[in-house]
């Protein structure tokens, strides 16, 4: 079967990316990122057999090679079609510590992941965007989004490693959406400000009532909000919140 | 026939406000507040005929007693019904001036429109909105939403009185946002950047290519967007421009 | 005696007023504009038998008749001479209440001392500074600063009273530096984010260390490194806070 | 002669980095950085026969190995005096590229030397200023300078590479601000917004006026002003640009 334009997410193990996938693959076959094929193969078979259609790829995003490699095979797998819409939703992981403490691994990990990983998944898919960019009959603009969380836009005590690379992957999304909105690719930086309902963050949510906590589905209908837009009305920053989230 | 739950809309007559009631009346009964009924009497029309509910009520927002001898009204009409949503579109209009011609009654009309009506008209709504908070059957969260512009996030020279009410608008949604959403109010502010495509435009607009333009529909689409967020993933604050917008 | 070029700073009766007028008096014969006289009676006297050169006058920053007649005052006073300094330390007072039992009045009392005496303030001021740009033999660039506070950049649930008009005065002072910077005015804004260490937030500061709090000498002696900068390096706003703030 | 406490300034050779270094040197003996010592030869021998204390370090400040090599020499030179000021001038230097055009090698020279080497040169001397905050005796608090640009705020389009750094700098330092300051230790991060009047950059400089120009020596004023301030009155970022300046 012929694919007209496809999706794809990198950062599928997160627990948001599951959500993510399911609602962008209502709408298009979506390729699945993620480094252990653990976590993408159940949600794959999900999806195929609810009716929509998924492949998943073991990938490194901080891999220049690796990335390329997984468009090589997306292009392979869906017949060299444009991309419709790409969600970079991978993170270097949480990190808080005395600065006298930090390693310089320990700013490196961010940096590899957030923004190197950023600039390779970017400047995969946007080539993709572009021609998806020029099909007229293309019912929505292409659109890739970019996951922040509340370090892109604050940098408490101790969170020099985590939020410097989340204020720099902010930086490189403002960019992009100048330089590629003219040219018809929407370009969308979220702030995640709060802690989200998966299940890796069982320890911390426990204590904390369902409406303190951001629903990861309730993240992928606003994704796919943002997707929808049209070329006349591009939001480019959202911030997303639980009602009971001080701030 | 009794009312569940009703949508509000201040400042019809702008062309925006138009395309917010048609989106808003596909789900709620509406009333739509302007200070001249030509501005809203076609529309009322408009979505009665359409299989809608509308009223149009004669206000000045700038008035308390006349926002309050609104909302009675609206209390009668829709039988004491709370409020799902509420939307304020007014804005004192645009001045650019030399500071040193300014006078006080151009700060003052920004002030009174863009900030003494918002003082006047979350008053009004937000007991409303409570009242719909608590109802467990409602189908999303009480939503106001503040429109801002441009000037909202930069003052430019010889834009002060233009300016200093919209930032003051923006603090003010935000300090609401951080009041309310722990009782469930769903509070936004948006930085509309860029001249919307709407008739009173038309002379700013005639070289600009559609692109460049904001449509207003398509605002609309993302207030409803933003409307339907559940109470684990608040926006409160979003900028919309088109894809030709410099920025 | 002549005056080559005077300074002058509305709001003498704050306590942090009391430093700014003693610093710029060291430089210039100062003008210091208070409502009442007793703010600033005891102020003149020191200031005149210290070697330095004050007048006191008794004015409402937010009549515009009131702020002409004291700059009437001054001109006479001081033989027409241009303006060096310009401090406007003038405020509506703290306001934080639910927003539900919030007055139009509260909110206008902000907007008139806060936002409207800096408008009065301003134009009567910036003429003298032009006047004083042209001034080959100035030794340093006239400049208006305007004093706000951490609600100028944030806006804390129940404080929309207090944060609306303080976002108000940035703005204006944002849009007066680009106007007036070309003609060789510098314009600053402050963010004092703490508790000033003066008489009146004594009830305030019972529990605090020296150190949590901001000394009102060290702002003064902040405004007057700004004052100094060259045209060829002017900060057009700066935060202060005190080395045990929480931010 | 024994140093009871120096001033330390890495990127020596951007011109401005001179200016700093004979401000500092009014005051403090000093440590000058560069990785070249052609860039601080003439400068040392200036200020040691200027009357001040000077010493050139040759230093990679991308490298910990290198910059731990050079704080060790300033040990033994200046008898494990603690640090009363380190500024941080260094940057990896403008990058504008159309961003499908950019390589992981752009971005990564920014990060290099604007973030992993303000990490290594943080490291190396908050401990120093720690020790000098605990000294009763000293003039003014310790005070660590990160030198921004335009960039550190906005990410123009086809301008990732040079600001994603940039922003991760100023997270960096917020961070620090918050980290440090309860213990005495003075952050500032500075955003330098305009072009330097320094010879590198006479090219770009020829067509624009004087007051076009920020003077380097009137960003050294700024620098002395800002470690000058009391412990009750930090300032954690100032902006700095010439009066000609479009912002």
């Amino acid at each position: 079967m012929s694919v007209k334009a496809f999706a794809v997410i990198a950062g599928i193990g997160s627990g948001t990316g599951t959500w993510l996938a399911r609602r962008f693959a209502k709408a298009y076959p979506v390729a699945l990122l993620a480094r252990n094929p653990e976590s993408y193969e159940a949600l794959v078979k999900e999806i195929n057999s609810d009716g929509g259609r998924a492949i998943g790829i073991s990938a490194d995003v901080s891999s220049e090679a690796s990335v390329k490699s997984a468009f090589k095979t997306i292009a392979q797998e869906y017949n060299d079609a444009p991309c419709a819409a790409a969600i970079y939703n991978a993170s270097g992981g949480f990190v808080k510590k005395p600065f006298l403490e930090t390693r310089v691994e320990d700013l490196g990990k961010g940096w590899t992941v957030t923004v190197k990983g950023a600039l390779f998944f970017s400047q995969a898919t946007i080539p993709l965007m572009l021609k998806h960019a020029e099909d007229d009959s293309a019912q929505y603009p292409p659109t890739i989004i970019f996951t922040g969380a509340t370090a892109s836009v604050k940098a408490n005590a101790q969170m020099s490693s985590f939020a410097a690379p989340k204020w720099a992957l902010r930086a490189m999304s403002t960019s992009l959406a100048k330089e590629f909105a003219p040219k018809g690719v929407h370009v969308v930086h979220t702030v995640i400000d709060g802690v989200i309902d998966i299940p890796k963050s069982q320890d911390m949510l426990k204590d904390m009532p369902w409406n303190a906590r951001i629903g990861p589905e309730d993240i992928a209908k606003t994704y796919w909000d943002l997707h929808t837009q049209s070329r006349r009305a591009f939001t480019n920053e959202v911030d997303i919140r639980p009602m009971l989230e001080k701030w």
